[in-house]
């Protein structure tokens, strides 16, 4: 196995041979568009490794991998719209760049696209594909469902909020890896344990997203630190904090999370501090570790060489680690 | 091969074994509002049909006759946003109902369950469907682009138009055949020929209702009869027109067709005289006629009894006389 960089670049000029050069030009440029602003391709990335993992060619995976990416972009811009962002990976949103029909419009050609990469592989895989797929997108849109109803909701308990990620972020990280396991035609038992590797730390990772978004580092973090703050989005870190905190407490978030600023210097501070004080950033930083661990323990599991296993639990430290 | 009602039956008794009692509610709750809107379900309806000439029980086809009418209602959804809609079958459209982005992430949903009907097939037809069901959707999404595009364009050709209501409506009948017919495991042949029957035959009921929306009776229409004409909607009706008419006449359509009108009595009435004089509406009915004898010339290519192709050609000339 290689460097993460190794797969970077198999995905990145894979990506560079898809064309979306077809009419009707006003469905496909904001495809091509979207797909050109980049990102880490860290699901696609994780396809191929575990294709390899599993002692085959990771080239033999890269449809799977484009479908994967294909449909994260998909669920990009369909969010971007219900969320009114105005930028994307400092581009500006396809909503935006078009208009709101059009982002509608190509998502769905996008989701479609998706299936239609499968179609390199013969029919047991192809439906075994498909049918990962098919499951991981649904609760994906589930996610996003909860995510959104969320935001109207001041009774959101953790296990709640740990569904909602689950769905909206983790399942795409452990079907990726499943997917390469499919591709590799491994056991049953093989391809469950990937996934749960995979979820696992797809939910480390966007717990530690939580945390980050308060305590990152600004300069390394990618986006503006305090940003949930701003936008009143109770996170792990905002739920925990309501859980433990003294009645004065919870009265000052509740108050803090209602409001708008023009300023949030002191908003973020006052948050950070209440964070810190109810020990809801120790309680934060516990649920990474257990997360990640519960990963590290599923990857023992799998019946694969220990230099194999190394290589995936030095990768999840890199992705833990932001080095990646 | 039984009436036409005996098969909305079937699908009308099977779609009430479809449970979407799920969470989260706001995803789940307008999928099941837009399928128990009804309709007529024809799509459904001619995939039954098509396995039951191929001489296969018809009810192995429900589940792909299902996934076609889920995403029909599917591109509904998206397309009212779109069209800015109030109303479907009478009744408020899903985003009316709800909210824009419910129509969004709904929409999505059903995309996706769509494609899960299909795995209750082995790995072979699985793959057959879903590859002919991707390549149909992206069609469709194809086609409403066109549409919107013309939307903003005074240049369409006849042949673009034509392009465009074969992808947004006639490749989704076609595919609702072949659909069958690939349930049914019948030849290539087979399947090819049932797909252009009704390729062609969803092209003449497309350019019908185009004639019927300016000069069909307001009692069996179904719709606002003018509806197109008030919208300014360039159909066959008017591109025909355009194309044979005098200076004049060009003038005065395109000043008509860049209104909008509190009152449109006179407008209908000044447009319908301009589509009668110029020809467009002979023209209209012959290329009804010119697509509806294309399918029954299709028809009788397909290697099956007499007696079979007696019952869709009588399911056809009833189609084409609205009569079901």
């Amino acid at each position: 196995m290689h460097a993460i960089t190794h797969y970077q670049e198999i995905v990145s000029s894979h990506f560079k041979t898809l064309s979306f050069e077809k009419e009707p030009k006003n469905l496909y440029e904001p495809i091509h568009y979207i797909l050109s602003l980049g990102g880490k391709r860290l699901r696609p990335v994780l396809t191929l490794m575990a294709t390899e993992v599993f002692n085959t060619d990771c080239k033999k995976a890269l449809s799977a991998a484009t479908a994967v990416e294909v449909f994260h972009n998909f669920s990009l811009i369909h969010d971007d719209i219900m969320d009114d962002a105005p930028l994307r990976r400092g581009n500006e949103t396809v909503h935006e760049k078009w208009n709101i029909n059009t982002g509608i419009l190509s998502g769905d050609a996008m989701l479609i696209l998706a299936y239609q990469y499968f179609e390199e592989y013969e029919p047991k895989v192809f439906r075994e594909l498909a049918k990962l797929f098919s499951k991981t997108a649904l609760e994906v849109c589930e996610g996003q469902q909860y995510d959104v109803d969320f935001e109207t909701r001041d009774d959101v308990t953790i296990d709640e909020y740990l569904k909602m990620i689950e769905y909206k972020t983790a399942v795409l990280v452990g079907a990726a890896m499943k997917m390469g396991a499919i591709v590799a035609e491994t056991s049953e038992e093989n391809k469950n344990l990937i996934y749960d590797f995979g979820l696992n730390l797809g939910l480390a990772f966007q717990l530690q997203d939580d945390y980050l978004d308060a305590f990152g580092n600004p300069e390394t973090f990618g986006k503006q630190v305090g940003g949930d703050i701003i936008e009143n989005k109770k996170t792990y870190l905002y739920l925990k904090a309501f859980e433990f905190a003294t009645p004065s407490d919870k009265q000052q978030l509740t108050q803090l999370f209602s409001i708008h600023l023009e300023d949030n210097f002191e908003k973020i501070n006052t948050v950070k501090n209440i964070f810190n004080t109810t020990g809801a950033s120790n309680a934060t930083k516990k649920a990474i570790q257990y997360y990640t661990l519960k990963a590290f323990e599923t990857l023992q599991k799998i019946n694969i060489d220990d230099t194999k296993k190394d290589k995936l639990k030095s990768f999840g430290e890199n992705l833990m680690g932001r080095k990646v």
